[in-house]
């Protein structure tokens, strides 16, 4: 790969420079935990430092999210577009591609959207707290061949090696292969009891930002649908993009008055684990569409576009999926709060 | 606290745009680590899931670090400037301050520097490896009163209470006392004994973006202070915000070629911990001094800026510091490497 500096120092896009008005970050949610049987440790703070003893115990704030917000100068609407990120990643996702493209979310900043990008509960810059009376179970760390073998990159169990070269990809597809490394190292830690904490942070998020545009992958597709259940006057749209969980039996009926946009990727209609995630999906939606709702699809390969893995915020054509998602986006845009 | 979306849907700051050419973000450094005996789990991954069975062992990346950056369409020089964030940190310390005004981040990037945030190894988006293999000792999670009662916001112990105004704030302080939350729930956990992994995070980090200018606060200045010794050929000039760690004893001798400027807010002459910490500072630059090193001061209480806590670029004044800092950065810049 080539040397990281060279995405800033040479090789800039000649994009027009985007023009923001400011960005900044905040975290919202969470509570505070009284602890008062956490170890008292004798211990060095660091390598240097004189062991010391180190009481832990007291008021903790646990449980908050993260985002970072970007406020373009010329903003298409006043109300915000938030990207929620998939299970064991971070907001980082939709940054850069692995290979150093622009990600989504620097491509949405430009088409004028105010974003948000946002770390769950437990992931990245949200911080986490690791004792167990928060989360009793500990975290999982996933294996480097995890994302490649599951989320059609790889042909399958035993398909990624260390060595690139050796890596047995999915003919044709559009992941950017040499660049994977990339992927396995923005991989962080997830707790498997923390989806209630989760929801709760973006429900305190969706309070805090007012009515907005919801953007979210995999793992986050679950805590979308059901923060619009919950709080369907706060969800203007929906776009879900390969979802890996739904809301409540039934509940896709709140979601009636919302606009929702699927994205499929290539495969998921004969890969053994896609399949089943894709058909709770569309059982999920069963009720919504019964009574009417508004349910798009994109359904990439079905449009002519093949090779799309799991993770096409990172494929070599992100940039082309983003578009369509914008012009989605953008036709449900009405009324007289368009035009800052 | 006012609505955060006030800090994007109103009073949005009259500055003039900010024109970035780009920004994006990576992973550096690291290793890969085959892990053989982690106990095999039987749980589901999310509430609505089925129970499966989870072996995570396999290769695993551990201790990357991560960097966000910005570039501005017009740059001051193409040598980029690093911020290395202190203790139970991560980046998010330089985007906005508790109260909602612009950080450093953005102000830097305001004044035409190519700035990376970084999240050390083990914090933030950098992600952490939740096994004894890598990290013998189990994290520390702060309690809420730590910052308040030890970086100079509040009197000393037992002057933090949740209630903002039963706090006892140290009289004339310059930090956002009513907006103290926020710093409580952007402090993330840190393990003790990785020390070593962060150097090498920060060293693969300077290797990959070649010469920089590197602002370090707290306990990043011991990396800063390291990584300089190590690599004075990677660093431009050294920026020490309250430094809590120093290199190796003689070690400052290596930095004899990099301007430094040390910047002390209010109280640490005389407060005990700080006084100490400070002494430490002072007794690490002996030899440099004596070499005709260059090292200049900001002190602020000397300069008359009473009231600064440890968490200056979080205090009422920080645009002001910052703009000092900028200057002295500037004065720095010589060469054909300017102006690109």
């Amino acid at each position: 790969m080539a040397k990281l500096s060279s995405r800033w120092s040479g090789g800039l896009p000649t994009a027009a420079a985007m023009a923001l008005a400011s960005f900044g970050s905040f975290h919202v949610g969470g509570r505070a935990v009284p602890l008062a049987d956490l170890p008292v440790r004798h211990c060095r703070f660091t390598n240097a430092g004189t062991a010391t003893t180190i009481d832990t115990n007291g008021l903790h704030w646990v449980e908050a999210m993260y985002a970072q917000y970007f406020v373009p100068q010329q903003r298409l609407t006043t109300e915000p577009l938030l990207l929620w990120h998939g299970g064991a990643l971070t907001g980082a996702c939709w940054e850069s591609t692995p290979d150093g493209r622009e990600g989504w979310l620097p491509f949405f900043v430009r088409q004028g959207w105010i974003t948000l990008c946002c770390d769950a509960v437990e992931r990245g810059r949200a911080g986490f707290p690791p004792v167990p009376q928060v989360f009793q179970e500990p975290p999982l760390h996933q294996p480097m061949n995890w994302a490649f073998e599951r989320h059609r990159i790889g042909t399958g169990p035993g398909s990624w090696h260390p060595e690139p070269s050796q890596c047995q990809p999915i003919a044709g597809t559009r992941f950017p292969v040499a660049a994977y490394a990339q992927l396995a190292m923005q991989s962080v830690a997830r707790w498997t009891q923390s989806d209630d904490a989760i929801l709760r942070g973006y429900l305190a998020l969706l309070e805090e930002a007012g009515p907005s545009h919801v953007l979210a992958h995999s793992q986050a597709c679950q805590f979308a649908f059901q923060a619009a259940e919950a709080r369907p006057d706060l969800v203007r749209s929906l776009v879900l993009v390969e979802p890996s969980g739904v809301g409540s039996a039934e509940g896709s009926l709140a979601l009636r008055h919302i606009p929702l946009l699927l994205v499929w990727g290539d495969g998921t209609l004969t890969h053994t684990r896609w399949q089943t995630l894709r058909q709770t999906v569309d059982n999920y939606l069963v009720p919504l569409r019964q009574a009417g709702g508004h349910i798009d699809l994109l359904d990439l390969p079905a449009l002519g576009v093949q090779g799309n893995s799991h993770l096409m915020m990172m494929d070599d054509n992100s940039s082309d999926i983003a578009g369509r998602i914008h012009a989605w986006l953008q036709s449900q845009l009405s009324g007289p709060q368009q035009r800052s």
